[in-house]
């Protein structure tokens, strides 16, 4: 299946895999991408040579196109947009705000750039300084969410510019590729099933949890200080959001509580301390297997669904 | 287009109106039914008095299958439910909470009876006492909403029954009914759209308020008292939301800031001091214009998109 964004990065199926934070490293990048989508290393908030080693790793594991997700919030977004550009990068996806001060750097490298946005103002702002598409997310998806669901974001943003728009946010099969598709986008973006991928070096207790999860076991903490964030319930959650209905308690501690969260349910499997991200559609996600037949599952199921008889539902 | 949900309803487009409170009155009721959709008339709070009353002038205006929204939580919810059967209302559909008390004597009167859900669990549970349907509802909808998001909760409650599902939730054009088709559902419910219909008695204000809204234009208030609900941004939004941050405010106050609040809206067309519920999908209703064009343009819209070349996107 060929679509605008297909054609624009090379790739064989129209899916991105997200740029997870602490999940989304060389190992799992380069599965994605040997499965025919477009794999990303998250640089977080990580140094440029942590990322500068994670991408020559990943050049080792595949001759496929791959990509950054730049996060620019990190102390260290200055120099991880220049190591992209060193290191001949194919692809850059920016979080965490507006990535117009990289983009003539970027460009002139000849890297493709697609942030991911969560609102019509924001794709209209990049649509305006060059970038090749973007990434309409929903609220629905893991880790730092905007407030527009999927449903809403995808076709609003579609109608306000000419860029294709690929669309994240509670996707985890061929059921939920078609219906981005319907709302108008030219392929989709999941994080929450990539996740649980053979390839992918998260701890086994964080995979345990999403298998596990049913359709409300998420919640979203964080709004009170501006960076509202979904992950699974658990001690960890149950406990911040406890101290953030409290008003006794400062933005500060709350803050202390986040520190070295995803590190301890990413890397620790700490299922009582750590901050499991994951997205509204992990109750549909029910087992490990590869990212390749992740990528053939979804697949088979979008065609079987774009084939169907519509006129008996 | 024959679904399972235009054979159990007797209706030639597989759309619902929503059971809005103090908009969804018999006039729009019956112009919906009149243009081949499933019109609902909301019983909210009001008494069985006022609930008869508009059943029979929306038979008066239409020969056509309609519906009634029984909200649970209403102090006339006993009386209404009684209402229903005895005027023979042909669907009833019911929100805020577990409808399995009146269960009995409306399947004994031949009523088709739809809860809207939020959640699996609640699926499952209605499906168990015997429900013709159920409408999952994500939390882009206008009004009181739940937690998942109508990506996340349409396939997962699919999955979870047998009877059909009708996706509810951030719907507005022929792309949305699509959308909720590949999610699995067999029909879709509408608010926002229809509230601004030119047979919706609802104020011209909120009317003006929906059709000048855009993506970012509503907002979640009320979750402090667990009962979230999602309206258009206005002073009266601004000010509960600052009164609900503040913890020196008791829920008693909370509430009593609520009382008349939708009337004002509908009625009134009270910019100021008015709730105007609305859905995200707000952004993209541009129009008003009769509900048999409404119907028009999402059935066109879908079957464009259905007969569309999905190799090409």
């Amino acid at each position: 299946m060929q679509t605008k964004v297909t054609k624009l990065l090379n790739i064989k199926f129209p899916i991105l895999q997200g740029g997870m934070a602490w999940i989304a490293d060389a190992s799992l990048a380069s599965a994605v991408s040997n499965a025919g989508g477009l794999g990303i290393i998250a640089a977080m908030n990580a140094d440029a040579d942590w990322l500068r080693a994670e991408i020559k790793k990943c050049r080792a594991m595949t001759d496929k196109p791959f990509g950054v997700n730049v996060m620019l919030m990190s102390p260290h977004a200055d120099a991880v947009a220049k190591v992209v550009v060193e290191e001949k990068v194919p692809v850059v996806t920016t979080g965490a705000g507006n990535p117009s001060k990289y983009i003539k750097i970027w460009k002139e490298a000849g890297i493709i750039v697609i942030p991911v946005v969560a609102s019509v103002a924001l794709a209209k702002i990049v649509e305006r300084v060059g970038v090749d598409a973007v990434i309409a997310e929903g609220c629905e998806s893991g880790g730092h969410i905007g407030e527009l669901t999927t449903m809403t974001v995808v076709p609003q943003v579609v109608d306000a510019i000419k860029i294709p728009v690929i669309a994240a946010g509670g996707i985890a099969d061929g059921r939920g590729m078609v219906a981005a598709f319907a709302l108008g986008a030219s392929a989709i973006q999941m994080g929450t099933r990539f996740l649980v991928a053979n390839e992918c070096t998260v701890s086994e207790a964080y995979k345990q949890k999403v298998v596990s999860a049913k359709d409300i076991s998420t919640v979203v903490t964080g709004r009170r200080l501006g960076h509202p964030v979904r992950s699974i319930k658990n001690h960890y959650t149950n406990n911040y959001a406890k101290l953030e209905a409290d008003s006794s308690y400062s933005n500060a501690e709350l803050e202390e509580l986040g520190i070295g969260s995803l590190r301890r349910a990413a890397k620790d499997g700490d299922t009582e301390n750590g901050c499991f991200l994951a997205g509204q559609i992990s109750g549909l996600v029910k087992k490990q297997e590869s990212a390749q037949d992740i990528i053939a599952d979804i697949m088979q199921g979008a065609e079987k669904l774009l084939n169907k008889n519509w006129n008996n539902l």
